[in-house]
């Protein structure tokens, strides 16, 4: 029996490329802003890797995204306030998030857990209208996914054994982590979050639990 | 300006005395059940004070509430189930709570900054029908109000200065805590949390930078 379901949200929930070029072409015109989006997203990684692996401390989401911006605008030639990086919190969502979420949080609880932290998160879902029970994920572990840490902590956080708890995303990496960590399981393939030439993540690479279309179908799939 | 808006909820946002007595008289009957809803809160400041002076580590209130339940049903000569304290996550809301959080968080971010866990304020959430942004307050901090870490830590975690954010309460001593640590302050009286001989927070005990009748009238009141 599954009463909660966790979530990841760059790329599952939002739109991050297209939305985050949106914003680098409001403040920065004459760069390509969808190759900056990309560029900014490819630091994402490294800089966390460095927290996971205990060569810093943890430190929030939104201070890797402001010293990412200025690595990345240094590259393309240019000089980007600090202010965008609050882009991270104006992400649009895929369209079917918004109502999927509403009905699977009429019979679950629904969080995110995501790398962001609860002030990203928080604004985040009021931008793109994401109705969360509450905030879970790499701040309450102070540690970021794919340890397993980030999805116990935010298990246990519900007072829910992780066999309870589903975590949806459209990254197989993201569900072999969970998975390991002992959660249920959900894919929803999100084929155009790197843009038309996507070749990853395309589709379910292990026996998910629940294989969905989208939210409503996942939606409809867990309805009782 | 107030970017965010932090609630007590025991009392300020729900009715915890004639909810927890429901629950109460449901599955002990022949109990005094309103008696033993009070009894069972007057053990729960002192539960908290042992672990806000160091006595204990941090302990989640679902298992103080757990505790304390088996420590009055001892003092009523009866035996409650380890359920029954899952009443504090069904308790009723105010009738104007969830209207008044509805137009709040238009304009504001809404969240509890209450002494019970994510868990128990996530599912009271759902009960009481509660549109927070996110779930802030002691777990975040790990002790207890009226301590000012939980007020700073509910802040930090949205990134915001505390003079940016405002404590909603119905007890004067939780805003004079708030105040203490650098936030702005709202009373909102609930004269009969007590029952109907309440003798404590009647009125307002300092010059509080909001006085509203209720949360409606405080949506008002902080309109743009």
């Amino acid at each position: 029996m599954i009463h909660a379901l966790l979530f990841d949200v760059f790329g599952t929930c939002v739109d991050w490329r297209s939305s985050v070029a949106r914003e680098v072409r409001a403040v920065l015109p004459g760069v390509d802003a969808t190759a900056f989006a990309t560029a900014w997203r490819a630091e994402y990684d490294p800089a966390m890797a460095r927290i996971r692996d205990g060569g810093r401390g943890y430190v929030a989401l939104d201070d890797l995204h402001r010293e990412n911006l200025h690595k990345v605008a240094e590259d393309f030639g240019v000089t980007a306030p600090d202010s965008l990086s609050h882009a991270w919190e104006r992400l649009d969502a895929w369209p079917d998030v918004a109502s999927g979420l509403t009905h699977l949080k009429a019979t679950h609880i629904v969080a995110p857990c995501s790398n962001g932290s609860i002030a990203l998160m928080t604004r985040l879902a009021k931008h793109a209208g994401l109705p969360w029970d509450c905030i879970l994920g790499a701040e309450i572990a102070q540690d970021y996914k794919p340890k397993p840490q980030v999805y116990l902590a935010s298990c246990a956080a519900l007072r829910l054994p992780p066999d309870q708890v589903m975590m949806v995303a459209a990254h197989n990496d993201d569900l072999h982590a969970a998975r390991a960590a002992g959660l249920a399981t959900a894919f929803v393939p999100r084929p155009t979050e790197h843009g038309p030439g996507q070749a990853t993540d395309l589709a379910p690479e292990a026996d998910w639990d629940v294989i969905a279309h989208d939210f409503n179908d996942l939606a409809r799939t867990l309805a009782p």
